[in-house]
């Protein structure tokens, strides 16, 4: 499938059917919000896969009872780095400067002068910063999952501080940004699913200066 | 190009050759952005196309200085609302309601319930909530460009408020978010080029609840 079909094939997904996707394309979704770009390249956010129907079950109403965490095959959840901090980004650039062969004593100009940048702002504004790269992956894993075929619905209507606590994100300098249920439509039981998707106009959302 | 083909193609180009991007390319690259999920479908940011050589000269400072802002052959801009009011939200929901067919002579309890909802927050709150949906769009829009190998520089690096007073976009209710120059590489100029793409291990970037 073309990419501009697959972004016009999705949709919110409102009702999944419980069929189990494939392991492997469960596998090329993640990666692709592993491969999308961040900010200096620090990948400040993780994925977290839940399958376990016990855990989704505790989840759901922490998601104001969205039938899709229950429903779905595979619930991700993007969680974005609770801020960054020294040790985070040099075990960023220590993995770089390892893959490619380059030498790591002393942290470069540019690591010493990123590093300031971050550490001299709130953990507020450095989450809100981390967040937006997760949302970035987000939406690879948006992509990736359509050009599969398979459904998702992006979500963000959770609560993030119980769901945190639930998954002791804290513990791990995380804290959970939005969720990606992934499955199958089942369009019986989608009031969604044959409305016709809408956008703003083109001429009204693109601003030329030419 | 398969889409983690396009994804391990890519990379942040640090130096462009001129050649200009073929406008159905671009209009490609600009549809993905629109055509990206965004929190109960609002659409809150723009894309903004430069393609005028003086004011693009005008915003290399803005981006300290970066080349790929005057080498690049479009610039895309992408601006979130500087808040969600209530007449915004009602043009997406009119807009909605007429593409639908449906009827639109009073607001639905879910679009008042989502007015009271963002308008009972700050202004920079909504901005941070705006821009995040455009970091889907941005996602999208470099995804797109790499699959049709067109290059591109994702970009925080810039002056947000020199470049809103520059291109007027307070006055359009908007507040730049990221670049993302589109062109060709220029690999005899580019020190990145050739340095191995380097990801966070999926050991460590995926938690598994199972």
């Amino acid at each position: 499938m073309e990419f501009q079909e697959a972004l016009n094939w999705r949709y919110a997904t409102k009702k999944m059917n419980g069929t189990v996707v494939p392991q492997q394309k469960v596998e090329q979704i993640v990666e692709a919000a592993r491969l999308a770009p961040t900010s200096s390249g620090l990948q400040p956010f993780r994925v977290i896969v839940v399958t376990d129907p016990e855990l989704k079950a505790k989840i759901q109403p922490i998601a104001f009872g969205q039938t899709q965490i229950a429903d779905c095959s595979h619930l991700l959840i993007f969680a974005a780095w609770d801020t960054y901090t020294e040790e985070r980004i040099r075990g960023v650039f220590a993995n770089n400067n390892h893959e490619r062969g380059l030498p790591d004593e002393t942290p470069s100009d540019y690591e010493i002068q990123l590093t300031a940048n971050y550490t001299s702002k709130t953990k507020e504004e450095n989450f809100h910063h981390a967040a937006k790269q997760a949302y970035i992956g987000f939406g690879m894993a948006i992509a990736q999952a359509a050009l599969l075929e398979v459904d998702a619905t992006p979500m963000e209507g959770f609560n993030p501080a119980e769901l945190d606590s639930l998954l002791g994100l804290s513990e791990r300098g995380l804290r959970s940004v939005t969720l990606l249920p992934l499955g199958y439509r089942d369009p019986a039981g989608d009031w969604l699913v044959n409305l016709k998707k809408v956008r703003t106009p083109s001429d009204k959302f693109i601003i030329e200066f030419k």
